[in-house]
């Protein structure tokens, strides 16, 4: 019977969440609930009680929560997060005596039972527990314990046996005899907001120069930042600013060469002018990077850097650290391939080899450094192509002492390789959005990601498009279909991105059938017209200060689809913790014709007066309507307006923030 | 990085079956199959291998099953158990470096690249395992090695590569560099055949007497041996067998007071005659007991013996071992109680006892006398009144020594707890069958105890009737109703139970408008006339027949529910675990009246060719009819036949086995 706690009888199980068991923390951002449930339950008929128990890992002793019976032996609790780093929790019950007590004397009572015999057992109980509280409360304890002890009337001293404050004294300082912890401690990996309400604007710094035919540079990037930030955007992504391989480089289009004068890609990082801790000459200097980064901060923007962890044939590390490598027979370093095809300006890293410790600290080193220099936010590049324990690792190790520090997961792979990026700790994930364009597609992606186990890991960041993919949905489409997909972007998903120039602009011409942009940037240098506004950029303007407005929009958790009678109408709710402040939002997933139908709100949901009308407010155009009851007509075009974002106007919910409402000009 | 595997790259989740991630053993019989199925990927682009670990406890070494790819990175493989006892199970996997050569250079290959360094690359991991393995083979592996360092024609080398021949040594003798091994040791709980195939008979020994008015003895019950195992029961179970507590004893209907000839409860266990250890001198001597089990084993029968861990206060433990019971205050101790109803006449054990260690070494030490004197079957009294922990530690220690005993949780109580008690470890569970009457009612829990992971660890035993419970399903119903319900038991579980004699004289009469029989045995002594045969009997012995000579109908696991277009037709296929046997039942669930509808057979789940004509053979009455196709009518009438059970004689199903056919005798 060694290691058994034979008179321990309550039983804890199930306890939720708990990612595989726990082997991963769950994820909050600051000021965030964690709302706990476990099957709790004991042997018998005896009542039990049962606390959540929480601390942040820097605190040494837990704060204790009361747990409540949900149904069918489910408990359940709530704490909030407050502070940045991770958060343990776990689970005490016990088989509370005293109350059962208290529901059996009651019982008996009313059955018209003699029970002296009884007030004599709760006086017991009562007198063990004056003897460890403090002097004032002992002397009320004895007081109440000496009154069972010789009764009155009895119902005197059932009223004294049921009053909450001995139940509260009981609770307080009642001894938790043979308590069962649950023997496992959870964690919560916890953020700053940022994690969870970001937007980003992705360009290629090289081509921001003013005049054509010029290197862009980091002060021509500082020189956009008031107009990017102007239209909402927070986080400025940049690809990679090192230096760039020359051996193997590729041309325009991904030609396998490329002209003497041609850039080659961001991501084939190193040459002899340095590697992964090195800038790109042409870019500017170390000083002109940091000129970026403090301008971002007067603009409420940071710049996100990109960590792509493969180098170009001449990075140093190739020659530094061979044995970070593989190596053919014929004395050539292995380069990137998925045969047939060769990527022969990209060498991976050995994630084998046998110094992977030092290899290991080198790279997060690379991390280090640039935190140092002011960068909080890292794109990870196809983070799935190397080893799992390293991400995990480093991540860990970074976040102890910089826990405000934030990594993007950019894996398109599949599912399981997504989930455990994220599960390791990566704050957000790049998502498969890119590719689900109809309703059905839509709500079911969006239902795994919010009301599955996925919700309590994985942060999801939406992007229509990226440098790297031009997707079917805007391929040759106008400019309804890519204000259709950043309105879903922007309302579905909290985090939402866009490889910004050539969306506003709408370019749409995919290289030779693929799913890729002609002429893509990561090959050659371009020149936009930043001054240009199109009515992308003005959507982008518009839903970007909703999202701002609106705390409904600022997570990804609280999500509700409504049904539609037009399969081309995607109609959903989103709302706050409180289910006061409510986004009623419909798209026309349609962007050649107009869809009209009747869509319903679900008003039992939200605690809202049937029979009664109310007003939603379109925050896109100010318009208002009147609605009433359930079913209600909504008509989109997709060249006037793709889609609605109504505050709902209900009488029960007072909400004293005025709507902010943005007004279309025409 | 301390405790980190750096260089393992596969990574091994989500592994099933594990119960509660592992802290509970699943469940087999001997010559069961375990399929263990998890997600298991690397980061990039390499192939990986995995295999799946087993061994019984006992073996020192694993034996290995590779396991195969299912879709989308979940894999599987299983292993059959064949020795009772526990089984452990895990997964290793590894990064296969060779696997991925011989993708990668067929590819290349294929595309007409240049592969002669792919080759050389090869040839050194070949040389590499040629070191290892016996030297003929190694002889074979050089010759190889050397081939592909001076290739003929890349053709010829490419076949070498990918030979199966050369796949298999490099698996077996491969060294498998930084291989994961999943952390934990999964358990299987094997036990014997009875465990999952059974069929109980429960009565009461002492109405068992010849003559009216006198006290049944073990002899009495043995003389009925060969008439129940005629009827095809296995199990004879008997309520508790030892002396009668006198104190508080319990009267006819439950009476609170006995007369003093009245027997009193059998769960009321002891008096100065003894405790658990001892036997009611009224039933015989323990060479009686003796006798009755040798008896039972001539007609491959079992007696399976009432555990009920409690007390009537006359009992030997109250006066000698006092600390194991509570005391009131007025220096009773304290009986069984749900305020405001008493029990005196039982008095629980107090499991929070500070003598926990010794209560719990008494309490097994009762179960280890009887499985000495042969008893191999306990069927547990109300085990969700006494600890877990006691009941895991108990049945852990006694499988130890005599894994061959079974143990049958008698509760009727919430889910979880009977969840968690099939868990600890019970071989069969009561079930909430007994209160399932309508098709949907069976159906949803029918699914649920087999086909969510509760089939894992759950072995439902199916009652009709407990001489605590005559259901509503059965109060002041005719013989149909009972024949439904035997049907039903005996077909949807593979273990199932009646209290035997008033079922198949089809008592009905509930005691004073609660779900309780009416003057019930547990108090009082009965007289049954044992020679009648009934409908009801002659039903019991064709469907125990039926259960004996067909395999899909001992286990619960493969059951499909048929579409039906009467809801009062519950249709369903059991199947073995080939599909080579189906037994398709239809049962009539309006008792009252004919009823007529169209089935479906799902064809294709069973692999059964569309437009063909095809035999089912009803094996009750010994019919057989043409179906073809899907859909098929069928007709019952209660009074007439309630259920057909038609064995499938489908062409590509070649079955040599004769369909054993039980004749009707009208």
């Amino acid at each position: 019977m060694k290691g058994i706690s034979g008179k321990s009888r309550a039983i804890i199980e199930h306890v939720k969440p708990a990612i595989d068991n726990g082997e991963f923390p769950i994820k909050r951002v600051e000021g965030e609930r964690v709302e706990v449930t476990a099957d709790i339950y004991c042997d018998g008929h005896d009542k039990i009680k049962a606390v959540l128990l929480y601390k942040h890992i820097k605190q040494r002793k837990w704060n204790e929560v009361p747990m409540h019976l949900i149904s069918n032996d489910r408990w359940g609790a709530y704490f909030k997060t407050t502070q940045t780093g991770w958060y343990e929790y776990t689970i005490q019950a016990w088989v509370d005596h005293f109350a059962t007590w208290q529901h059996d004397i009651k019982r008996k009572f009313e059955a018209g039972q003699h029970i002296a015999t009884e007030l004599l057992m709760g006086a017991n109980m009562i007198l063990e527990v004056a003897e460890k509280s403090s002097t004032k409360l002992t002397q009320k304890l004895i007081g109440w314990a000496q009154q069972m002890q010789s009764p009155i009337d009895f119902q005197s001293e059932v009223n004294i046996a049921l009053s909450p404050e001995l139940s509260e004294q009981m609770y307080r300082y009642g001894h938790r005899s043979n308590a069962t912890m649950y023997p496992k401690l959870l964690k919560v990996q916890v953020e700053r907001q940022k994690a969870l309400f970001s937007t980003w604007y992705e360009l290629f710094p090289r081509s921001t120069a003013k005049e054509k035919g010029q290197h862009g540079t980091f002060a021509d990037v500082a020189h956009l930042l008031p107009r990017i930030s102007a239209l909402g955007f927070d986080v400025l992504y940049l690809p990679p600013v090192h230096p760039i391989g020359t051996k193997f480089r590729k041309g325009k289009n991904n030609n396998v060469k490329a002209a003497p004068d041609e850039p080659g890609s961001p991501w084939a990082i190193g040459n002899k002018e340095g590697g992964h801790k090195a800038i790109h000459p042409q870019l500017g200097s170390l000083d002109d990077f940091r000129a970026l980064i403090a301008k971002a901060q007067e603009y409420n923007m940071e710049i996100a850097m990109d960590i792509a962890f493969q180098c170009s044939p001449d990075h140093p590390y190739v020659t530094e650290h061979p044995e970070w490598f593989k190596w053919r027979p014929d004395g050539t370093v292995q380069y990137a391939e998925n045969p047939p095809k060769k990527y022969q300006d990209i060498i991976p890293i050995n994630f084998e080899t046998d110094d992977w410790q030092n290899l290991w600290r080198e790279l997060k080193s690379v991390v280090d450094y640039w935190i140092l220099e002011g960068v909080k936010i890292f794109r990870v590049d196809n983070p799935h192509t190397k080893a799992f324990a390293f991400w995990q690792w480093m991540i860990a190790e970074v976040k102890k002492d910089a826990p405000e520090v934030l990594f993007l997961s950019e894996a398109f792979t599949r599912p399981r390789i997504m989930e455990r990026l994220a599960k390791i700790g990566f704050s957000q994930s790049y998502t498969y959005f890119t590719w689900r364009n109809t309703g059905e597609e839509i709500k079911e992606y969006l239902i795994e990601l919010t009301s599955t186990e996925v919700v309590e890991y994985m942060r999801p960041n939406f992007w229509p498009n990226t440098p790297d993919i031009l997707p079917v949905s805007l391929e040759n489409k106008d400019e309804p279909a890519f204000i259709t997909r950043l309105l879903l972007a922007a309302t579905l998903s909290s985090n939402y991105g866009i490889y910004g120039p050539v969306f506003e602009l709408g370019l749409n011409e995919a290289y030779s059938g693929k799913e890729e942009y002609n002429q893509s940037e990561k090959y050659e240098i371009h020149h936009w017209d930043w001054s240009k506004e199109t009515k992308i950029t003005d959507a982008i303007r518009k839903v970007n200060l909703l999202r701002k407005g609106y705390k409904a929009l600022q997570q990804t958790r609280n999500l509700m689809f409504l049904n539609a009678d037009n399969a081309q109408l995607l109609a959903f709710i989103k709302y706050d913790d409180d289910k006061t402040e409510l986004i009623l939002t419909v798209i026309n997933l349609d962007t050649n014709n107009q869809q009209a139908g009747w869509i319903q709100v679900p008003l039992y949901l939200f605690h809202l007066p049937y029979g009664e009308a109310y007003t939603v407010h379109d925050l896109m155009t100010g318009n208002k309507y009147t609605w009433k009851d359930e079913w209600n007509y909504v008509m989109l075009h997709p060249n006037i307006a793709p889609a609605h974002m109504f505050h709902l106007e209900v009488n029960p919910i007072h909400n004293p923030k005025q709507p902010l409402v943005v007004n279309v000009v025409e």
